[in-house]
């Protein structure tokens, strides 16, 4: 048999920091402190292999394992001066587990191991404490039973109520040795009835039982689950830590803490923690006391008046101080402790790489690199890219109490309360008094759009991620919640009911864009402050990445924005979202009840001087950079309302007949949207339009040629592309109404004609399609709808569901998934570029913000990505991440 | 210069029949008719190559080809005595186009080359008959003038009008010699009018101008468009032909005829045709005079009293006969022939493959067979599988009179009368007082089975190829006409409104669920009948063929259709269509309004008999062949209604309360059902729905097993899979159940466990899916609708405009587009056959009866193809031909 116990301790460390496949994280970070000639109680870690062992040959250890353990436990009591199970001078262990990977769901720890009725007393007597003898034993009776034994705690609050009672007291501290003695009884009993057996009084059956327990517990339902979801292959197995017991409530001179090495919410460089004196671990955790601060200067700020450790325990903070200064220095990362003095001998519990918040990850990444502790391309790769989201939009304050309403979709990032409001236009009526408002509607539609600009927020009650809702939202950086099912919006009552709770017009609600949440009242939010860590980081990011990040984008503000946050192009201008406003929704909707062509042709009259000026408007901010414009995408009835009521309002408003607009609404209906007559299919039913928006864009892109000089970078792109042939015919249009707009106005521009690629069978088609597209863009909302046949809007419904199951490991909406959507780009890509070497190849999907997805569309060799605003600092660092993980897969290979 | 010309003519005929390539069609066959010694009048053929130079030379002719054009014409005169333009005995010449395959939109014929002023004297005087050589002399110069200088027929007749006008007569033919000069005079005048330029007079001249119009046309747009649609390249080019004139108007011993060696419509081995006496084939097709028979005993058959030819032109028609023969037994198929007699003498003008009915094509060539003209491979090459199905199907009487109301798409084949009728319960009481009735509806639904079933036929408003009415009455083997939207269905009016006409409830319509028409009044119908020759074939075709054919179907009545057309196995058992009986519906209602499972479970178990004994039928009658069950696939609101007045009436009719239908409709309404809540999704979300259909099938096995022994060849089918994970999670459950079942009863039956492979990532993960499935059956219909992004049911709208442009040269939902979803299945077929080598493919989507496809899934390997019961012997007979197809192949390489 292999090596199974991997000892640690002042005498001979076995292990080291870079074995957490074997040891697990925290056996490796036992034994790199003892390494690091640190404080750490001596221990042993069993390693992961033993566990897979142990699980294969049906949960029975070997005989090997055993001696092994044997021997390790005889070196601590070597080390430690005392004897497991000796009843004079015992020796205490704790049993912790410890996977490769964090993982929630695991057995964790149990303490006090050794302890029965003879060793209670040879604790009392060495720590001078028989009260805290008998404490110790009760709390390992009280774990062991839960943890091994499977007894529910509420039979063990029972009998210490009971006690309690007798006493005439209320608080665990008023109870003596013999209150103890007799709780131990009561529980030994209880144990005795529930399990059908005694609580193992032999030391060595207590060992034996926490550590199979932790190994069973590997293979529980929770852990199997969290495994599944996070992608954690189930023979990795978990390591099993075997310490001996150091106390930190064996007095005054005793205390436990926790600290990290920075402080984890600000990254600010300065010694944080908290401490208990006499107290043990779970004393923290259950917060029956309130943790002193660690320095003198943090007490100083909360103007706490009990002493810091500092100041209490000066020699054991400087000792502390030393380690922490160590830690960092080896690690080169801000580290997260534990430890325990004992008397006024300090041990170290842990070390870990410390959790904090998307600022402080900024600031340590950076600061870290300006001490010469890391390089750029390490500060680089230690922010989540995703977690970037957070320094962008105001977040709620995570202290305050909130009142949850009910959960949506979180469909855009950020958070906001203001008064709610039903339409549109009292939205923008209360805006205008100065009012913060939160647009609530059943669905939002192209009428609402000034009111979803006046609003903070938007709630609807249906609708999924891809609604008019949330895109618009996302595309404003608006936050928004939609699609949440428990509530029912009443237009009528001017009120939202929530099952027995109602919600009037003018009430304050706070909506929370990245979590879902509606919540009643205003929860104080914090507002976003981009440091200068945060250009810092991501001019590095800049620097290293090598794809090129654009935004989808149509408004001059929100192109500004992108701009701002460091868009190099815009990869997407959704030209019907032009057709939205007010003024011109109805020359829209004139040219969708035009009997003819002629009709629609006088109505796209009307629309071409607008669209000349939004793309004008366009072309003037990005001086040059390129601008992806996409032909009108969506079906026509999307331009026109449908519920009976809108259809009278709509058809009074604009002079049209109602019964007119009512047929043509039904004439124009589909089963299936998504799959309809949309895209290309729009362009070559009605060549006029796109026609009208071709020469829009060259009179555009003419106009502001002459005022600023030569303008490039127009990239006009087809949407919904399905053959070949589609593509051809349009573009044949397209240069024809250039060359026809360029001799009217006797001067020219470059431009390159591509295509979306968001249909399998375009990606199938590649090469085909290359020979005359200059340029393809992954349309991945809609590869994914295609490619795994479900609508995204109707998938509420089970998409949980199937997160939960595992069936998919990340949604795939969210996180492009590679096996079928990725297999489809791939074959693209590679059979466009075989055909076309030069070709442009990007995505504007909004995989493009997903931090994963743009790893991936770099490891296929894409030319850029394209998100919404906001997410172009966090593809910016993504892509640097990625061209990282590529030099040093090159470098390895 | 490669050789241009090729002669043809008693004098050493060049060319022959297997030179079509260089030849085209006409030109080969002409040569071939030399080489057998029949007269033909002497020619040549230019060939495909000259015409390709000439197009790709700028419209140039190169003088090597006019020298060869010269000798060949002195090669004609030798053999005709005459001279090309010679005044005294004038050689007048035809000039006819002849590409590889027939191609209409071409420019066709021009007759009585080399006819001018002068020798037109001549012709009158060598035919003794002036009249007739100023009539030759104004039809070439009204053709010429038309066909190669543009000038429009109406021009033409006005002069003609004139005339006659002036002469104060009525018939051309009461014109005499002089009235034709002033007509030539009259049009010349006006040709240079127009042209600005004079009709040619040099004979040179109009011979050049002729072949190069025809050279010319092959550019036309109607011709490009043709080839578009047919696919025939761009550089196949035409042939030209120029032949030495004959006339069949030179006198009562003169004549004009067409003939086919066998009788085109009923295939009767018997000589067949019709011929004009003194008239040319333009005679024949204007329609002024009436041919008659050749035959005697057609004559009498058909009552006539004018003489056959064979009465009234013995010796001709005796080696007419000896002709036919000669042609028939050369080509060994039957032919189509054009003759002219001038003066007595038989002259042959073309030969082809002759068209025929479905019936005749299969008499033909089970007769040629039977002869020993040909051996049953070719046979079986040689009739079209698609025109099967006008042979299974009562047909229009092809004569009869129709007054078309409406156009609608052709949901389900055959023809059908009967009254209107609006509902299923009036369609079924009428049925059942003998009427035969015709149900109409604006769209159909579950509760209308039993009206379709009742009725004739089947007629919607609303719905396209794969709504529920035409799915359900394809299955029935019911006419049916879908989606008519030029109709107005009223309830309440008991009335379909068309444009300005009303048919109400009672009226008698016709519907042609072939061609998509719907027909006012009855129209006379032919009832199938399939002969010894259907069932010969089919044997032939079934020795041949490697390909399964299974059928889908689920009704006791469509199983047993298909198994009598010849079906193996069931490749596609819907279980939903058996929740649509009357009996079902309610309790499938119940589980859908259920409010948890429980509630559901309860609904299940009244259904659980019902399956049971569903599947119990067909497993009787199968007999042990394959039945493939697939799993419910539809989303669940496809069982409630959704109109107010339909869940009204349902509400009140099974005693729920509508506001809770109402609501449950609503929350179960999805905006793209296509990619919605539905297959596999369904099992994961609801496994009690999957947990009663696969007890059903096994307790349904295991009874049928009780009672007959062994019982096998059951396939359970997940649908739509797009993730392994699904597939695993339900295999799971159904061979858990399975097990279940099988304890209790203490019996086993064999079974697979596989999927339909309907989604493009379930094509890219096939070999993942393959681990598991045993096997897959390609869901082509879905698979289509998602690799284009195309909603079926919703593409009506541009469908037809994509057809005629070219951009699909075939429809997609009819037969399979190989370049895309075919490159699917191919990449499924490959790495599932990679990971599991005898994973079972089949393919159940419709196109499994269209014979391209079928071909496509010989090719690719699948095992077996399943179709609707009446598509089975297309299916057959289809792959039977793919089977040919590949030995030839094989063969060759």
């Amino acid at each position: 048999m292999d090596k199974g116990v991997y000892w640690f301790g002042a005498n001979g460390t076995e292990g080291s920091a870079d074995m957490k496949v074997l040891l697990g994280g925290k056996g490796a970070n036992l034994a790199e402190m003892a390494n690091l000639g640190l404080p750490v109680p001596p221990g042993f870690t069993i390693t992961t292999e033993v566990c897979n062992d142990f699980l294969a040959a049906n949960l029975r250890r070997s005989a090997g394992l055993e001696a092994e353990v044997q021997s390790a436990i005889q070196k601590i009591e070597a080390e430690i001066d005392g004897g497991f199970g000796d009843s004079e001078n015992p020796l205490l262990l704790s049993v912790r587990s410890g996977a490769r990977a964090s993982m929630p769901g695991m057995m964790d720890t149990i303490l006090n191991i050794g302890l029965n009725d003879d060793t209670v007393l040879g604790l009392g007597t060495k720590a001078g404490d028989l009260r805290f003898a008998y404490d110790s034993y009760r709390r390992l009776i009280q774990m062991y039973s839960n943890v091994v034994l499977g007894v529910s705690h509420h039979y063990f609050e029972e009998i210490l109520e009971v006690v309690k009672e007798e006493r005439g007291i209320k608080l665990d501290t008023e109870l003596g040795t013999d209150d103890w003695r007799k709780v131990i009884a009561n529980y030994r009993d209880m144990v005795e009835r529930e399990c059908g057996q005694p609580f193992p009084t032999d030391v060595r059956d207590q060992l034996w039982g926490a550590i199979e327990s932790v190994f069973r517990s590997w293979t529980n339902q929770r852990a199997i689950t969290y495994r599944r979801i996070h992608g954690i292959p189930d023979n990795w197995g978990t390591a099993v830590n075997v310490q001996a017991m150091v106390f930190g409530n064996m007095g005054d001179d005793s205390a436990t803490g926790v600290a990290f090495t920075r402080n984890p919410s600000t990254g600010q460089s300065e010694f944080y923690g908290e401490y208990l004196v006499n107290a043990q671990g779970e004393d923290v955790v259950a917060g029956i006391r309130t943790p002193q601060h660690l320095t003198k200067s943090a007490r100083l700020e909360n103007g706490e008046k009990t002493l810091s450790m500092e100041e209490r325990m000066p020699s054991v903070f400087a000792e502390l101080t030393k380690v922490y200064k160590i830690l960092e220095a080896h690690y080169r990362e801000m580290q997260d402790l534990e430890f325990t003095v004992q008397k006024g001998e300090l041990w170290m519990l842990q070390t870990r790489t410390g959790k904090r918040t998307a600022t402080a990850a900024l600031k340590i990444a950076v600061d870290m690199v300006e001490e010469g502790l890391i390089v750029r391309d390490e500060a680089l790769s230690r922010v989540d890219p995703a977690r970037l989201e957070q320094l962008l939009h105001p977040t709620l304050d995570e202290g305050a109490h909130r009142t949850v309403l009910a959960r949506g979709l979180p469909a855009s990032p950020g958070a906001a309360s203001g008064l709610v409001v039903f339409s549109a236009d009292e939205a923008e009526a209360l805006a205008a008094k100065g009012e913060e408002v939160i647009l609530v509607r059943v669905e939002t539609s192209p009428e609402d759009i000034h009111g979803m600009h006046a609003a903070q927020g938007i709630l609807t009650s249906r609708g999924g991620m891809t609604s008019h809702a949330a895109v618009v939202a996302r595309g404003m950086g608006r936050p928004c919640v939609a699609g949440v099912g428990a509530i029912r919006v009443d237009y009528a009552d001017n009120a939202i009911y929530v099952d027995e709770r109602v919600v009037n017009k003018g009430d304050v609600i706070t909506i929370d864009g990245s979590s879902g949440e509606v919540i009643l009242g205003r929860v104080p939010t914090q507002k976003p402050e981009l440091s200068g860590d945060f250009e810092t980081l991501m001019k590095w990011a800049d620097e290293v990445r090598t794809l090129g990040i654009r935004t989808n984008a149509e408004t001059p503000t929100d192109v500004q924005t992108a701009l701002e946050f460091g868009a190099e192009g815009i990869g997407l201008c959704r030209t019907e979202h032009m057709f939205f406003d007010s003024d011109r929704i109805s020359a829209v909707r004139e040219m969708i009840l035009a009997d003819d062509e002629n009709g629609r042709r006088q109505a796209l009259d009307k629309l071409l001087p607008m669209q000349q000026e939004d793309f004008a408007q366009l072309f003037r901010i990005m001086k040059g950079k390129p601008i992806t414009i996409r032909l009108l995408d969506p079906p026509l009835h999307e331009f026109i309302p449908h519920g009976d009521n809108e259809i009278d309002e709509i058809a009074s408003a604009s002079g049209v007949d109602a019964t007119v607009l009512r047929h043509r609404a039904r004439e124009l209906e589909e089963s299936n949207p998504m799959l309809g007559h949309r895209g290309c299919r729009l362009a070559i039913s009605f060549p006029e339009i796109c026609e009208m928006q071709v020469r829009a864009i060259f009179e555009a892109a003419l106009q502001v040629k002459s005022e600023f000089g030569e303008s490039s970078g127009l990239e006009i792109m087809v949407p919904l592309i399905a053959t070949r042939t589609e593509f051809d015919l349009l573009k044949e249009r397209i240069d024809s109404v250039a060359d026809e707009v360029e001799k009217e106005k006797g001067s020219r521009v470059s431009y390159m004609v591509g295509t979306m690629i968001e249909l399998p069978r375009a990606c199938l088609q590649a090469a085909e399609i290359a020979e005359t597209a200059e340029f393809f863009s992954f349309g991945t909302n809609d590869l994914t709808q295609t490619a795994f046949g479900i609508s995204r809007d109707d998938s509420g419904r089970y998409l949980d569901h199937y997160m939960r199951k595992g069936i998919f490991p990340v949604d795939p909406f969210v996180s492009i998934d590679i096996a079928g959507v990725g297999a489809l780009m791939q074959i693209a890509a590679k059979n466009g570029r075989e055909c076309r070497p030069d070709i442009k190849l990007g995505i504007c999907g909004e995989h493009g913000g997903d931090p994963d997805s743009v790893r991936f569309c770099h490891r296929i060799g894409l030319d850029y990505v394209s998100c919404s605003p906001y997410r172009v600092p966090i593809a910016r660092l993504a892509a640097a991440q990625a061209a990282l993980e590529q030099k040093k897969t090159d470098w390895v290979a």
